[in-house]
């Protein structure tokens, strides 16, 4: 049986997260075991967060839960792809669509992502 | 001005590439600062390959280059997506596509992407 390798990256893998519909890419997070044994029983993507050292549903505040479609594993079992419905149509804790909303243009970064919400009307 | 955060990570950041035209997630690789630099000087997508601690010019070896066509970058500052050009019609060593050429079905992970080269023919 294959498996996600979580002996890479001190037990942390990256997750790409990806609009199953639009293929836009949303997001970038990470999944130790326990965050990929969550996703597989719960259908929501789970991941594991780095900056407050917890297990963390996606969309826990925010409502903005991500519904998991596909899960794909590259060649070398140590990055995950998943492809999800994103409820509330937005990823970003900015209230962009995507965290990726900046673009390279003339040496700066400058947005051009779309805002669904007002980050103060979310997180109270 | 917006730069990427090369002091996370202990200065190496997880890169998502994408193709341009299709949408397909193609890879995850890692970029320094200097790695940062070369493929904005170059156009072409260059890493920096934690195996061999060296830089890695994408396609230096199998000629399929990644010319980038556009770059984005997250909220956070600390991951990269790069939209490319796949020269050679695949992004991955094994001959396919794209690296996420597996998919999660029934507790296992199976092969669903396509094959465009023999990795025996490019790597001799």
């Amino acid at each position: 049986m294959i498996e996600p390798d979580f002996n890479k990256g001190e037990g942390l893998l990256p997750v790409v997260v990806q609009d199953h519909a639009s293929g836009e890419v949303l997001m970038l997070a990470f999944m130790n075991r326990e965050a990929w044994l969550s996703t597989l029983a719960t259908g929501k993507a789970t991941f594991w967060s780095r900056t407050r050292q917890s297990l963390w549903l996606k969309g826990e505040t925010s409502g903005n839960v991500q519904l998991v479609r596909e899960i794909r594993l590259d060649c070398d079992a140590d990055t995950l792809l998943l492809k999800v419905e994103q409820l509330g149509g937005a990823a970003c804790h900015t209230g962009h669509r995507s965290c990726f909303y900046r673009r390279f243009a003339d040496g700066d970064f400058v947005t051009v992502g779309e805002r669904v919400f007002d980050p103060k009307d979310v997180y109270r």
